[in-house]
């Protein structure tokens, strides 16, 4: 199925060289902010969050504003009329022919695709539930070039939760496409990254090491990774007292870390840095927050300027399939095709939410 | 009592030559948007939603924005210090000196009226519980115009709840003022039009029949305006049952239908359209939402620019007359004068809410 | 502990000339607005309001508005992902990242003075808890110096609950620093004027009388700042009954005052004042309202040019001391240094939330 807006659901739809053109163009405008003061005067973005995320909100707001475009929007529809029985078609058609471009925060995997199906103008992925995020990674990647001056040939820690941080796997992946870099991945043996990304990493060449201590490594590091550990990912209460100050970045650690490592977090932050080491110039978490506008500033410019299709739906449906995750928008959106790619052997994937299905026979 | 200010509170206060105005400046818009996006820069509009409808609200805004202007507001209340016993008049005196005009979403009868004797800028009615909605009623004329090319001589059926649709009382009593006009109510005996929009149509010398099935007269339609029909407004569960798929528009049925019929309906739909039908060119109700922007972006600009008194009360008070409508705001808001206009007979209509009440000697 | 940016956390920290200045800009601004129509072109303000407080929200952000300003921000954290768990740090950091000038608003005292330590912006105090509300004063000032044309020579009459009232507090102290003001203090006696702004007014060789009776010194005065008492702050229900007509302004009461005496108050009103007052071109209340957003303008239009360092905490903290204000921000952000000055003889005073402390030895 084929929309004739051009859409950012997943960054994977894209090859690295227009990621490359997006954080250049981030760059460039994080460089000279006033030339791109009125790129977007007479737009108007709606940002339509099924779910609240008023740090991924705001940066959206903040980079349409200073491109001198307008906003509509809601963030709760638990409070709004939106709610009421209406399909996410229905809200988007009548949505997109108000707005000049959609972004989209559902806690469903697969909505913002569902949203691009029908929408009159291009849609953005501002995270579908845990399942894709990515002006995140877009994010990373413009906080590493501007602030390590390249992509490649890094060695970049990446501590916590690897097991269930999509954040952590998507910048995996797209740094991956990129020479030379060298991953650690710091965790416990039961958060450890899952296999299906060691096997993009292990396909792309990629080096990468799995150890279990953050000290041990700091000194090696070029960039460092911070995500929070929860306390129920622990096998059990005693392993989280045992282990928890393993994964806690310290203003102590630091003084064994390199001059220019640069330290970043995707946020909010709970307990896993220490609050001093806000001072350290190393620690780069809030200054990444401000490239995620810049990086947004420039995504909105180029989606609105953009003049291609988008393929959305590339496969088919098959009799009796029907996607298993519970939390796929095909269950709610009961209207939209229940479509699969064939993998071979049987194997089908849901081209909403990417869960993977064995046909039997 | 007089306002020194305009306001659009119930579309019969103004002549049927000014709602043509109105609509003629909606598709004069529609066509050259470009030439009204600074028509209202430097003015502000206040969305007073005292219940959430993030449609009508998101359209108002959305003209506001492409005019140029510039939005505050509330969409929740019950969230808001506004709700904490202050009175509407108060709000309304506080905000009307903030902005240039107000858009109110009131759930009671009459609040709309209230706000517009304290205000110190034009108010538009965006709806008061369902007791009139005029800008929705705008947005169907100005999609007749466009997509019908004329106001007059069309055969139009409205389907589903007529008794208690106020969308499709206050678009019949519009559709009655322009020639040639003729109208087939397709409903349940009991969800029929009630006897006073009949008296209307029947006093404008409007042409109307009332059947029972959709699929009959479909053929001769010209124009369908879809409503919905709640299970529970069935005279029971066994003629639900036996009745609901009648009032049902599916792509089967559309079959018989002429090729430049339009259908429109006020959305949110639920299941009373078959979302299949949405490829169809003749399903209008995505582009009405459409118009009904352009036709709110015609409306600002009149507001702002007409020079005129609106007188809001033309009764008086009747020793011991109370309007006997628990929704109506004279019951809530104290302080407003309970005032009605004598009809003759010891009948009486509520200035506010329109309930009549018949005064006992 | 000083930060970079100008703030306004507490009058007070400014001196007398200073709140003149931003005064007689905001009676500049009210009388040619057009000049400051794009004064903030370019600029984003972000309001964080932590607990709902629609007036004073929608009173910023008009202000912003219509210096040519654009908006961000949030209204009821309790609905938004920045209630969880993230700090007030973490919060202020990243969105100074994204705005140009912060207005906070939050349950808990010192919360502002606790965001401007951090803030990458300058930061307004909208009201932390009933601490200190600093723009509501400079809008009581403005309001006389427009109406009474001076702040000096007026006697100014405030009736209500003068023991928990600290817009009266604050208006008290400011006023003070004017000559030739007499005050009369209107209320019960346990409603009465705490001693410490007794003290303040008696250091200022402030005239000031306690009185009971409203309706006995209306014709004296000015100005009347009207202010509500609670039903539960009467020392009895009978009491309530037998006091409360003495502290309701009503039309009757108003034909012994002046020709010329401004009522004033903070809103919103209850039944202090009767609604039928409203047409008395005496009654400012409204208008008052109005002024605060002139006098928002000014402030904003001055902070954003202002080039000055803040001293925030000047004092230091002691062993073992901390503040026993359950209310003090010092609690719930944890991080924050539990910074006292010392009023000698082993009294200290939390630098947050101005609450007194005697050191035991």
């Amino acid at each position: 199925m084929i929309s004739p807006y051009p859409h950012l659901i997943d960054l994977n739809d894209y090859p690295v060289s227009w990621w490359k053109q997006v954080v250049d163009l981030g760059e460039q405008i994080k460089n000279h902010p006033e030339i791109y003061a009125g790129a977007c005067s007479n737009k108007i973005m709606a940002t339509l969050f099924y779910e609240p995320s008023t740090r991924t909100q705001m940066s959206f707001q903040t980079a349409m504003l200073r491109l001198g475009g307008r906003l509509i929007g809601f963030d709760n529809p638990a409070n709004s009329s939106v709610s009421k029985g209406e399909t996410l078609k229905d809200t988007t058609k009548i949505v997109s022919g108000y707005a000049d471009i959609l972004v989209m925060r559902h806690p469903v995997a697969g909505a913002a695709k569902a949203a691009a199906l029908s929408a009159d103008c291009p849609v953005i992925n501002a995270g579908d539930s845990g399942h894709l995020h990515p002006t995140q990674t877009l994010t990373d990647l413009l906080t590493l070039q501007c602030e390590k001056g390249r992509l490649d040939h890094l060695t970049i820690g990446l501590c916590g939760d690897l097991i269930n941080g999509r954040t952590v796997h998507s910048l995996l992946k797209a740094m991956s496409c990129f020479e030379g870099n060298h991953f650690i991945l710091i965790s416990t043996p039961e958060l450890g990254l899952p296999s299906y990304v060691k096997d993009i990493l292990n396909a792309s060449n990629c080096d990468f090491e799995e150890v279990s201590s953050l000290e041990e490594v700091l000194p090696k590091l070029d960039v460092l990774y911070m995500t929070r550990i929860q306390q129920e990912r622990f096998a059990s209460r005693e392993e989280y007292l045992a282990q928890k100050d393993t994964y806690i970045l310290t203003t102590k650690k630091m003084q064994a870390a390199k001059k220019d490592l640069v330290v970043l977090h995707p946020l909010p932050r709970v307990d896993e840095i220490e609050v001093a080491l806000d001072e350290d110039p190393r620690a780069m978490y809030f200054k990444q927050a401000k490239y995620g506008m810049y990086v947004r500033m420039a995504l909105i410019i180029t989606m609105l300027n953009l003049d291609t299709h988008t393929t959305l739906l590339r496969g088919k449906t098959f009799p009796g399939a029907v996607c298993k995750n519970p939390n796929c928008i095909t269950h709610t959106e009961t209207y939209l095709p229940k479509s699969f790619i064939s993998l071979g052997n049987s194997l089908l994937e849901c081209e909403f939410c990417n869960e993977r299905l064995l046909m039997e026979h």
